[in-house]
């Protein structure tokens, strides 16, 4: 029973995903969440209590769910180049297929920049971790000798963050068809400044 | 009086572009904006006829005060670098000082990312004129032997796009303070690349 409770609570939060990535987090209700996912509302509401609830679910959800997808795969690679280009190349195909969960939180950082509370602190912690992974992955690359040690592990994070937002801007808002080949030249250009 | 209603549809504009960058640009409508204007709504009517004119006014307004603020200024220093800097310089500054019309933009890309129209054309027609700017003033600087004739200026505009977004990110919704430095080692490692 414990099981089926599980697996019934991922697949409904799977969907307030996917509905957030459509009308936004601010749009995942308990209400709209029950009229989806044909439950009731006062079941879901006996599971998440409130909306801000439901929608701090509905994150760690995204984030589990993009972990899956792009950074777990990339750590199982080799140290180095070959690590941080499997991460950005998994990153860069959830943003081509519109991963409900990657698009989730950059449009939520826009939605609650001026909205303090726990669900803009969470939209941030979000954002911060992967940034952390990505500079992680530079560090384990300088102690094997393949990035420069003299660059700033959180500057590279940084200007990874802005490639793949620009891939973002491109692909997913300008619909622009040269989106992902400037993608790849702008994160080549950056390996070729980090490579030792 | 031509002129006093001009100045008052200005006005009005201004307080508009302000509403939607708290609000986001779905916000802006007749009724929330004849409150916020202190105007009747029939008089605000019989300007905009309906939400979505309003709305494209209102992008169209915000476009005027960022070319006011960051493109046409740039456009008067010399060509090459010191042209290049002031558009980056003056387009930090509308991020860092919060104008709406600058965010509003940005905002706006995710707001109507999924939802063709009018008003979607227009945030994508006002994001790629900026890109043809930067790609402009970088060719200006190719033709004077600035800047190097072999790379893409279309690529250089993606580059300096991803530069902002990351700015934008790390200081609107992160509320990093490393955010500004690290967005001009960027644009700096960005000129590093493209001087001749």
């Amino acid at each position: 029973m414990v099981r089926k409770g599980e697996a019934t609570r991922q697949a409904v939060l799977d969907q307030a995903v996917e509905l957030a990535s459509r009308v936004g987090l601010d749009g995942v209700t308990i209400g709209a969440l029950a009229q989806r996912a044909e439950l009731s509302k006062s079941g879901l509401f006996a599971h998440f209590r409130s909306k801000e609830a439901l929608q701090l679910a509905t994150l760690a959800q995204a984030r589990e769910r993009f972990n899956d997808a792009v950074v777990r795969p990339a750590l199982r690679r080799p140290r180095g180049e070959p690590r941080l280009r499997e991460l950005f190349e998994r990153w860069v195909v959830t943003g081509r297929e519109g991963m409900p969960g990657s698009c989730l939180f950059v449009a939520a950082s826009h939605e609650f920049a001026d909205r303090p509370g726990l669900v803009r602190d969470e939209v941030v912690a979000g954002h911060r971790d992967l940034a952390d992974v990505v500079a992680q992955v530079y560090r384990s690359g300088v102690t094997d000798g393949h990035f420069r040690a003299d660059l700033d592990p959180d500057q590279v994070a940084h200007d990874v963050y802005g490639v793949m937002l620009a891939f973002y801007h491109g692909h997913r808002l300008l619909a622009d068809p040269a989106a992902e080949s400037r993608t790849r030249a702008s994160f080549d250009r950056l390996l070729d400044h980090v490579r030792t």
